[in-house]
């Protein structure tokens, strides 16, 4: 028999995200066996999922409860933005020890529930357990999207473009690990990351999206994912990384732009367009969103990727010391 | 950066999964960022995720690994059951310890690949880390539904039905707590439990469902929750639960009625049916699924879960010592 607490807990989940505003798709949400979603016509329901466990993904001393819970649920949706799909809703599993009572649950779930009320999307079920060590969350994205991007859509001649700032997540890691306050925007980034599902849904409806993939495991890993997926050659500019300005503070010890591409969980959008398209986006994209699109590079015929220096020329990868996700 | 091994695993497990016949509904499989599902006109995705901890649901010394895979995804495909809808697919994360080697990640994947080819479902996304202690599996169960069987429907006047034998998971972890060889036929069914979704569509064609659950924490819990949700009282025929004849072997330590009314995890379907239509389908059951469908119980105005001697009347819940879901 489980124990009378997982009940309470559901029970407790529940009543935290009771006041979530239901998408037209939810036919049931959670509280019964399964929940019921259905997509208006033409569409598809999009699913992807994403664990995030302590003492890999996270650390009970670095970020509070509710910033644990509302970064677990914003790197699921942003597996949907990946696809411009727009969220419906989560499942969430959570296993916790037991010397973590109740208050340690519900501020975890107002987390998930304040992440998915930023995105219009609500808890259509979970699960709970206590947990033999660590804290693990594994959460289920379901959104729903008429014309899925797949990472497979790169073609040659398509340029290569990035949204918002890379190394943001790595500047506030580095500063946690060595026992100081992390830039406070970088902190805000690093504990309330935004999935770029209404920027990516935007550039879609603009033909401005051939492939695309969330930095999840940062932009070195992800452009590969990338290029491995759509079989094609991956150029990248060094010279133009929207490096998070926080980075600066680690110039003495560590290079910058190795962060920037080396560092995950940045949760911004890599995506790939047509020629000549987004560049007559870009004043109204940052109007719209407040972030910047930054070209970083180009598709070629090919296969991996390739770092460029200002010439065009070929450089050396930017090595990726000093950030090795929590491990 | 995520380990490389990770994306080795995330590769291994497409690669065991590749051969799995896709259902219709699967417009995109594993692979991407996510998962695309359509379901048919008229019918809704149906969603549940449950987890498997090591310590908490199972133990490795107990089952192969090919076992607790098995497991863990009959549990997910047993939810669906309970709505009377058809498998489509799950997403799968699994978090190992460091020291479990690739072999073991490939009899786990092996093990949620054999259970998805019994169901016609294929796999579709997943994610992986290594886990600080215990084996940790989250599945999330996507299935496709036109009318959804509820915890609520059920009516004063209905009867109580359950498909199968009560007890066997409970008669196997006994027998593995004592040092002992389970039953052949318990153990199988431990081992390998069959969600009954076939069985609960059957039944539901014929208009003999007006609630439905799945048996993962027990009658005497399960038939909680569907009181509950109904706004009933059920009443449990005490004398005529279907009892594993394996707890005869407990008879003298334990009672076995206790057993099959408190052990969780068999993954039998706790039905109510208005008032005649299943005694006339049980030789057609039968010959179908090869399982007997048992009447255990009525449904009343009321609320709670009322236990009843052979002659009617009021008797005390069966104790359920002896059984404590592997805790």
């Amino acid at each position: 028999m489980r124990p009378v607490s997982e009940f309470e807990r559901i029970r407790a989940m529940l009543r935290i995200a009771a006041d979530l505003d239901s998408p037209d798709e939810v036919v049931l949400g959670a509280g019964d066996d399964c929940a019921l979603v259905r997509p208006a016509s033409g569409e598809s329901i999009v699913l992807s999922t994403d664990l995030s466990i302590e003492w890999v993904h996270f650390r009970r001393d670095w970020l509070s409860w509710e910033a644990i819970g509302y970064r677990a649920t914003a790197a699921a949706l942003s597996d949907l933005a990946a696809m411009a799909a727009r969220p419906i809703g989560v499942l969430v599993s959570m296993a916790l020890p037991r010397e973590l009572k109740t208050p340690v649950f519900e501020q975890l779930t107002a987390g998930i529930v304040a992440c998915l009320e930023s995105s219009g999307a609500v808890l259509l079920g979970g699960d709970t357990s206590r947990s033999p060590a660590p804290v693990m969350i594994d959460i289920t994205a379901v959104g729903a999207v008429e014309h899925a991007i797949r990472r497979t859509g790169a073609r040659p001649e398509d340029e290569l473009w990035v949204t918002g700032l890379l190394g943001s997540a790595a500047s506030a890691v580095l500063a946690l690990q060595s026992g100081l306050q992390p830039d406070p925007g970088a902190r805000q980034k690093f504990e309330h990351p935004e999935p770029r599902w209404r920027e990516a849904i935007w550039l879609a409806k603009r033909n401005a999206l051939s492939a695309a993939i969330d930095l999840s495991d940062g932009l070195a890993g992800d452009a590969g994912h990338l290029s491995d997926a759509s079989g094609v050659r991956v150029d990248i500019q060094v010279g133009s990384l929207p490096i998070d300005p926080s980075l600066d503070a680690w110039s003495e010890t560590l290079a910058p732009l190795a962060l920037a591409a080396g560092g995950g969980e940045d949760y911004e959008l890599l995506f790939t367009s047509p020629p000549g398209i987004v560049s007559n986006l870009l004043a109204d994209f940052r109007l719209t969103f407040g972030i910047e699109l930054t070209r970083i590079g180009q598709i070629s015929e090919g296969e991996g990727v390739s770092w460029r220096d200002q010439a065009g020329g070929p450089t050396d990868p930017p090595a990726s010391a000093g950030y090795d996700h929590f491990t």
